[in-house]
């Protein structure tokens, strides 16, 4: 696996790949990897002759208040994890190979409106311009055929999936389900935050969506009865404060009152200092895919 | 030459000829070609193996009072100027075609901050950010080794030049100087709109530009004296009203008051019912580069 931190370095290498005939994946990531973004590497793999696993915690898609100067870092241990996954090329930029002017003095950003305005947006209001402006850099260093993101963060799937339709990017959007604890607990980056008190309570998270699941396997459509269920449930805990717990349609994230063939359900919660969101996207019929923590910022 | 109508039919086209090793210039238009286009197209000829003219009357651009529904429109008379020109593909996409889901119906949009809201940015709000996108997206589409742009949209220049560096998009934009009529007037599509008083009238734009290239080689570098001769030449004539004379840095568009090495003079004024611009880039002994109309929707 070759290590590289320059985009002219990146683009050269690539290049060769391409005249090769070699098809190219992308794993945008934020490092700390864990089995989620593993799960991301492997299919990656499968699908695609060559992988780009890009380890880069943006400062453009976090809020003045959050976690950017403490977001765990760890390159050594994520450079071991991705050769033994196969990865063929760790891109690890610094962020003035990203932003050579400063981030703070980039002009232009990509905003997907309404999409990154709702769920995590209301309080992470720059979040998702800074995830799609930088993910377009991404995609515009690499020019992979495939790029994979992890079902856990779903509104920023949905978000990539409607960037790269309305601009006419050249690229396919996997999204991958989420890798979880035995208890059910989705993978993060962000659970080495939580103390073992608030690890015990994050379990509640991934049991509020499994009583979602049931109630609308038994028929259930009133989504206001749903979300009041899901909040008893998480009201057991005090350590668990809601953000918000929301009933969408996948397609725009617009909220549902009656739930009719699919709903995205999602949630965040603070559990201490920590944010943790999850999420199940369901299915008349086809049940339930429940989504790897890569890029949430 | 080929004349497309579909994204895919023209990527088709295009994998063909990157297959063949062949280099791809792209000039967007809106079409109505003008001597401006045509020196644009010729460059590009210059430049590269393929050309790639788009013709795309842009919904994304236009303010609702403006002339969407009006602007000129002969892609008969285009396609064969286009055609004696060298151009190889001729790119005529309906809206459906760049805006599947309706123009009104986009979610994603390119915004260059700052520099897409000054100058021509204040009286046409959401000009610059449907630019970014439409050329965004032809970018993605096309993938030009080169892009031709003309100077008479200096605003429209800068914009894009910043989105592809912000962005890391792979395209080297080239920014070719205004043709203009024998009295000066800079070319433009709309000029067709002029009566014969208002086309009399209009040719006072550059004798203002002019004047201030004059002032600036006699060393004036106070830009409020500069912009009171420009509206004492333009005061005389009671069919002009002035929009902007705007004095200001070519990097960031960033109003000067006392002119250093370098400096964008730039005006629009409304001619009847027709908005028109032209500028000048004017350089400390360098001279003067006086910048196509040919996006500028």
């Amino acid at each position: 696996m070759d290590i590289i931190s320059r985009v002219m370095d990146l683009k050269t290498s690539l290049k060769q790949t391409r005249l090769k005939g070699k098809t190219i994946a992308l794993v945008p990531t934020m490092g700390y990897l864990h089995d989620g973004h593993l799960a991301l590497m492997r299919q990656a793999k499968m699908d695609h002759d060559l992988v780009v696993v890009s380890i880069f915690v943006n400062p453009l898609q976090f809020g003045p208040q959050e976690d950017y100067q403490v977001y765990p870092r760890d390159l050594n241990r994520d450079a071991e994890l991705a050769a033994a996954a196969g990865v063929d090329i760790l891109f690890t930029p610094l962020v003035g190979e990203m932003y050579p002017r400063g981030h703070q003095n980039m002009l232009t950003f990509v905003d997907v409106h309404a999409l990154g305005e709702r769920l995590c947006g209301v309080s992470r209001p720059d979040h998702f311009r800074g995830v799609a402006t930088v993910v377009a850099k991404l995609f515009h260093i690499v020019e992979p055929d495939g790029a994979y993101f992890g079902q856990k963060d779903a509104q920023q799937v949905i978000v990539i999936e409607r960037m790269v339709e309305d601009l006419n990017i050249n690229v396919k959007v996997v999204a991958v389900p989420t890798v979880r604890e035995a208890d059910g607990l989705a993978l993060s980056s962000r659970n080495i935050y939580l103390s073992s008190a608030e690890r015990q309570a994050a379990q509640l998270l991934y049991k509020s969506l499994d009583l979602a699941k049931e109630k609308l396997g038994a028929g259930e459509r009133d989504a206001a009865v749903i979300v009041s269920e899901m909040r008893r449930i998480l009201a057991v805990e005090p350590l668990i404060k809601i953000d918000y717990i929301s009933v969408s349609d996948p397609a725009d994230l617009a909220e549902q009152k009656i739930i009719k063939k699919t709903a995205l359900v999602a949630l965040a919660a603070q559990i201490g200092r920590t944010r943790l969101i999850d999420n199940m996207i369901w299915r008349e019929s086809a049940g339930v895919n429940s989504g790897a923590d890569q890029f949430a910022g």
